[in-house]
């Protein structure tokens, strides 16, 4: 049983933007507190030493309503005193912080520092803000997912806030991924599930990182509980981010079905966008049901829509 | 010669607050490219995973205009948003950080994982910043003032600032000092200055930590040119900080005389304040000068003529 999970719960793999807006969608539906959030942590990231955890921190803000709704990340109305004095004093600060986000980077950098795990760190930032489910990262270790590119392996945030995801993509690695251990929780959320949810998310560098933690790929392999996952692929393009581009440079199908073939063997099914509805045999070949849906979570009601249909092809919505 | 000084330089080795305001009387009186400061980086601290230099920052600040005056520390006017939000959340925030001054340590700490020297980087903050003067630090290696209290050995600001400076000081290490090596440029500073003054800083913990790098003491000792401190000792106590308190319990007297002690060997005269007058033999059997003048430092005009004092007896003015 998990920590403040009272009965089975409904365990969500989600990396950033995509996911939060998704679980969003997944709170209208079901009562929050059965929710178990399993997030990404290969995009962390230490610019000017502190630590950023860019998918945990969106998942927090989006569900506490401190996001920045236009970017889908960062605090809404923050300032950014900090980084124009430093960017003034020749700092290189390409990636953006915030005052207010500094400040939380500030309290989980000084934890970490002190051994406190990141798992614990979160659920304490978490209590702080309010957030109404349970968000566990997939590992308390460290796992950074590396871009492989013409020029060479960068990290993850080099390759996408840096360079704006503009290199080719030639490979993808989760670097520490094979000493990385299931932080506090995540068996539990996954081997002891009512049903389990793969957020729209990229499924190569959102959910694959989650996955890369050793054994969590195998519990998902041998659930007894439903899993539906849903495609962030539609009509061949990826709503947000370069999953599309991604997908086909590394030689998988820039589609629907090309997300099934990732997911086979670890899904029941998935649900993919009305746009895409001739795909449905594709994904079905890949041993999976298609559920056909509006999937573009344009507002409140189209994420509780899209939530509801997930959770329903799982068994989850009575 | 050091880089942008192009006669022999005057050399100030400084702590923070009370040394930065005396360094304003000095570039009153002496064209600032003559001006080289040594400064202290024992006390330099890693809160929440930045790089605090709060001695080179108060030389920083003082001499560009952004000090916060009343305090003696920080930027004029600084929000703290950041701060404020990592309280919120939980962090253990006991050192005080601005958003400005945040902005600063996000540039330092950025290139000091990169692999730039402190040195280095304290230059191009002073670049940036307008500094007047060269502001060198002691040693680019890592050296720790650490306070022996009865609790126990704790780090320099865990005493000065978590614990206000309350606890009785039994000893006082500079970890690392033994493997540490003068910055670029500080071997130069001394030894081929036309003068060289130690300002009215804390002897034992703002000059000590300079006096510590191997070599900087011999240089000293060895000097051609005169070398001149103003106590920061008056009437017995210090006009800013625990030094008195320090100097006592340590087994020095609390005094201009147990100042002179200190530097005995390494200064040809010691300026000490008119209240202490009838303490210039005292200071004399150490062998050096003294030299009775105001030395409270009330304003501008009086950190000039403590300037000028000093340096006069320096022979540095012409």
């Amino acid at each position: 049983m998990i920590r403040g999970v009272t009965e089975r719960p409904v365990t969500v793999l989600a990396g950033g933007v995509g996911g939060a807006r998704f679980l969003q969608g997944v709170i209208d539906v079901l009562p929050p507190e059965r929710v178990v959030v399993v997030g990404n942590v290969g995009d962390d990231v230490e610019p000017h030493g502190l630590h950023v955890s860019p998918d945990l921190d969106t998942v927090l803000y989006t569900l506490t309503g401190w996001i920045d709704e236009d970017k889908g990340w960062g605090v809404r109305g923050d300032s950014d005193r900090a980084l124009e004095r430093a960017r003034e004093l020749g700092a290189d600060a390409w990636f953006w912080l915030g005052d207010l986000d500094i400040g939380l980077h500030l309290a989980r950098t000084e934890a970490l520092r002190r051994g406190e795990p990141l798992s614990a760190v979160t659920a304490r930032l978490a209590e702080r803000l309010g957030l109404p489910l349970r968000l566990i990262p997939a590992t308390d270790d460290r796992l950074r997912t590396m871009i492989g590119t013409p020029e060479g392996e960068i990290d993850f945030q080099t390759y996408y806030v840096r360079h704006r995801h503009a290199d080719r993509v030639t490979g993808i690695r989760f670097e520490g991924a094979e000493l990385a251990r299931p932080a506090p929780g995540v068996v539990e959320a996954v081997r002891d599930a009512a049903a389990i949810v793969i957020a729209p998310s990229n499924p190569l560098i959102s959910i694959g990182p989650i996955l890369a933690v050793p054994g969590i790929r195998a519990l998902l392999a041998a659930r007894s509980a439903p899993c539906v996952a849903v495609s962030p692929i539609v009509g061949g393009r990826a709503l947000r981010g370069p999953a599309a581009a991604m997908l086909e440079s590394l030689g998988h199908e820039p589609s629907a079905a090309g997300v099934a073939a990732i997911y086979a063997g670890l899904v029941d099914a998935l649900v993919i966008d009305q746009q895409d509805a001739e795909l449905a045999g594709a994904v079905e070949r890949h041993g999976m049901r298609a559920v056909v849906a509006d999937t573009i979570m344009r507002d409140a009601a189209a994420r509780e829509r899209l939530a509801r249909t997930a959770l329903d092809a799982a068994g989850a919505v009575a």
